[in-house]
């Protein structure tokens, strides 16, 4: 059986403020990734959003971001490494005690934002974060697109990787995304990105922006749920990979069948 | 043998802001509560904090307070309840990934500057405290003073609880402090605190504002080390007690052997 | 002629979180209370917020309130009267710099959420709050609930007040507001609440909640705009006052043609 | 008469904490670089910051930095250049306000940590930073090094510019700082320190770290005056210039000779 992971941002309201639809989403996701109140959230934002997963059987993973709640943690920030590790065994730690007191298993870790995206390309950074997980509980799962930092840092600290792929975005022949700056990054043709989810998933390849076709590990696609038109996306995406027979899974299932 | 535990609020720094004197007072006392980043401190003095602790066999409780930095988490607020138990969840989770990342285990959680001293008075702030620490782990001892609403709470749900004792302030004939507001309420005489200690801990009786000796229960004495002569007034403390036969241990050795 | 105002809370987004409708409800009012980063807000939206006040002609008053951003300033905190003067001189400062950059005058200031409620009631914080507006500009409007101790605190200081008025909320004999506790507080009929404003406005009368008709003294009207049916309302409340022909007006006209 | 201004951060405590030692050196200095709130600093702190520089005659600046609390403003962030323009805008409003309450002059805009360093080099960030001081008073000076791009951005938005020195940093041929990663970066010998700072303000002239004497214009020279070390040297600096006939006067004095 073929299997993949959906995974989503989740719990990225703050106080008085709402953003994203999890109630909406979370049928479609098999794992989300749980703000922990440096980029966005705020505790009880957490202890509900920890139900609402558990509620609809979608695995738990911690997206640590920068300390930068205006910013939202999109903003690259120049912090020391051992900075970067305590923040992520901080957050790790707080979303954590929110798993323990629901009773559900902390599943996977992915970094948000500036610090995934800086993290993807340097591998200091994506050992930093790599040994805040390793530290904290050997058995969570990175969640990172494959051929990255993360990935490779993951593997040094003995962790398990989750490697995921996006629909709406293009890629290098390295595997990497192409920059959101460039021309043609960002794939706004639904169809077309539907088909390019089930080559991913289902054949392992991609056709790269040079056109020329690669080689890619999908374990997981990575969903979005903030609007209505991302819902409606979500859905198909989930549908098209069933029909083909695909089968949705949360991670820890997907990466323990392919080994 | 008689046994008395040592306590000392720890890690309040943060970020460029030194406050306190950990490595200091460490070498006196046997417990510390570590501020978990709301009132005080941050990722990297939390990190610090544990390993200083560990280092010095000291053992270590959480020890949350309000969301307030700019007011050092003193300043009363009105959260409601459920908000309550998830800032003590949250915090209590933030430091317990770093004790699981250096391998020690977190002791017990005593709550921090308004939130203490709303939740000795209040039982429903009592409350909320208490179904986070036993959401989070049932194992975590309270500290917090004999008689009061925190320490009823612990049994409520389940928890242990330490008692502490102050030496520097009076108490009313029902057990309860003397409010600062009232005169007499601290004891500034370093001779007569020591006295006091001694006479807590060893007699369990103290002599009340009003004149009249009344029973008090010492599990555990609340030391100060953020200047110096606190520090010099911890190690009289902890001198007088040892020359009357009373061995310092952290609290989950001093409620056991109670038991 | 007869005029009134008609205020608003605007500008309350904040970093990616967006919050209230302010672009649609602008054509409706006369001042707006726009925050000022404690309890919402930042730096960009201010600018924006300011900008987009001044296109359309309306009045910018500050809205500062207690440093409490997970709370939305709505909940009570216990400060010492000299930090709620400072937090105050410090939010009118910020605003009135972005008003300085864009040209135009600050007119009024409004405390929000806890802050208003205990201020209309404690007259240490209502003063502390008007010692804070005189100290920076003398010639700002205080705008607050006719008879309140933030009216009473603004005459000692010599400022001028602004008396608002509330289209949905019930009166107590003392022309205080019925606490939201209580029922019948909130006058949720909208017919009603229309032909109240229009009664407040016009004859400076209104029954209170124990049937008794009182005086009521009205410069401005507070209208909400945060969702579409709190839209919908501030549209025929200025539609009901136009027809009656009573002409809206930021408060400094109001309150000049007063005198 | 030739003249000398001396300036330094002040108000760098924030709440409990407890930052620099600024009531002994208001002494020694002419101008003062007050933290406005983000990377350090609070209303009380401003209050008492603002009135302490008064009572001591020092003129007073706003020192505006990243909103980064943990960091002290010392982490790089990327900001968009109108977020930069904005939170400019906003310290110096909020520092004004305190500077109006106690019916004082603002007098300069210095940038902090990394808003400095970053805008030394970087042309767009000195604009924004240059747009958002004169959008709200183009009567303020700006404060930073000669040569550096904050000097060119002044005079592009019709700013005046005071040009600073450093008493203990290396120089390279071009007039800039050399990076503190470089051996010889930093003077570390007092009497060396104290002779170039003579030689910059009376001759304009320094030996650069290639042995070569290069120009240097000189309106002010950086002071530190966080630790008692510090302190001494800052006196030690204010007699070296006075025992040269030169004479310590505020910024805007010292510029006003200058033309």
């Amino acid at each position: 059986m073929q299997t993949i992971d959906l995974n989503c941002d989740l719990g990225e309201s703050f106080g008085n403020y709402k953003c994203g639809m999890d109630e909406e989403i979370l049928p479609y996701i098999t794992s989300a990734n749980v703000a922990c109140g440096f980029h966005a959230s705020d505790p009880l934002v957490m202890q509900k959003t920890v139900r609402l997963a558990k509620e609809n059987q979608v695995h738990i993973g911690a997206h640590p971001g920068f300390q930068d709640l205006v910013g939202f943690g999109r903003r690259n920030m120049s912090l020391p490494a051992e900075e970067i590790t305590a923040i992520v065994v901080y957050q790790i730690g707080a979303l954590h005690a929110f798993c323990a007191a629901n009773d559900v298993t902390l599943q996977h870790v992915k970094p948000h934002g500036a610090l995934y995206n800086m993290a993807v390309k340097d591998s200091a950074i994506a050992d930093a974060i790599c040994e805040g997980i390793a530290a904290v509980n050997p058995s969570l799962i990175l969640l990172g697109p494959a051929k990255s930092q993360l990935v490779f840092s993951a593997k040094k600290y003995g962790l398990r990787a989750a490697r995921e792929v996006f629909a709406d975005r293009a890629y290098e022949e390295d595997g990497s995304l192409v920059a959101r700056s460039k021309p043609g990054a960002v794939i706004s043709n639904r169809e077309e990105a539907l088909a390019r989810v089930i080559q991913m998933v289902k054949y392992g390849t991609v056709t790269a922006i040079t056109g020329r076709e690669i080689e890619v590990e999908a374990d997981s696609v990575c969903i979005h749920g903030d609007n209505p038109a991302a819902l409606a996306f979500a859905k198909s995406i989930r549908d098209a990979l069933k029909a083909e027979g695909i089968t949705p899974m949360p991670m820890d299932d997907v990466i323990a069948c392919v080994k």
